[in-house]
């Protein structure tokens, strides 16, 4: 590649959309990590955070634009991936979900998500951060209702992603009220979308 | 009515368990909705109740033992008394409910609720009182659910409580998310419990 005065020169890294270093980005949600572990929500801030891994706000502020997204970017790496089991019952599928996003809940660091819902109450960047990681996960939970339908599973008659949030509400509940047992996932599922499950032909 | 001195003697007002003087209650809260009104959920301490209601702490502690149970009456009194709008179909007794309360939500007193759904999150006081609102409520939603069972609207085979809790679930989520829209409120109720409404005989 050359430049316009017909030199040879290496592409420059712009930082803007640069990847991203892994390990600054490790010591950073491991900072923020620790932070919340230690103070709560409410004591993560960007310039704790920075302070603590030793990185600079401007590298912070590049990667998450505000404390609501490093908030929720400190839940997803606590939570992982989860990929929905599918090949058995809708039902079975919604059980398994609870039994995870439960087993998750009652870790230290799975218990950060009640307290990002309750600080999207107050705080703006929080809802927002929250309302993005909720629509990827609704769409998720959507595609396997939709799956679930054109296995013929699902009786007609209820939208989708409507069934979806039903499901990711009830979890919800359970999380804000403390009542997540994992040995009443079967119940739970079962009331949630055991009435759309089709007559049997 | 005499005491053991064989005087006769008007039997004394003792202040635990005495009925509470209404004006004085009506200025306790007055005072905590204006304070939370002004200062959010985080700005109503027990002392700065007191002070703007200018009624003694000894009295506020009396009615309400705590912070949380203060609140959860503010709130309540907002909300006023609902009563369950039966005599259609289930759908369209949850889809009035619904509509209640997310109009009830719109409105800044309203707005509370939420608030003390997060403060639940960090506060054991606010958490218990609001445990004992939700319960009292469930009760009243699993009732309504068990007479419309005995017209026989349901289909067999869901515990009425768990699917009460998955209506109210659905409102709780709406009202965390800012998404209450009394125009949603058919759908939502089709969605919760339109899969459980008996085949037609």
């Amino acid at each position: 590649m050359s430049n316009n005065t017909g030199l040879c020169a290496k592409p420059q890294r712009r930082s803007i959309g640069a990847r991203r270093n892994p390990a600054t980005e490790a010591a950073i949600l491991d900072a923020a990590a620790a932070l919340v572990a230690e103070k709560g929500a409410r004591g993560l801030t960007m310039e704790a955070v920075a302070k603590r891994a030793r990185a600079g706000k401007a590298t912070l502020y590049k990667w998450w634009p505000n404390r609501g997204a490093l908030i929720v970017a400190v839940y997803e790496r606590a939570k992982g991936g989860y990929v929905y089991e599918e090949g058995g019952s809708l039902i079975d599928t919604v059980a398994a979900f609870y039994r995870h996003l439960f087993s998750l809940w009652a870790r230290p660091e799975g218990g950060l998500f009640a307290l990002i819902i309750a600080e999207a109450q107050y705080d703006a960047d929080v809802a927002e951060a929250l309302e993005g990681y909720r629509l990827e996960r609704l769409a998720a939970t959507t595609a396997v209702i939709e799956r679930a339908r054109a296995r013929g599973e699902l009786a007609p008659g209820v939208d989708s992603r409507r069934l979806a949030e039903t499901v990711v509400a009830m979890a919800w509940m359970r999380l804000l009220t403390r009542r997540f047992d994992p040995a009443e996932a079967d119940d739970l599922a079962h009331a949630v979308v055991g009435g759309w499950i089709a007559a049997p032909a």
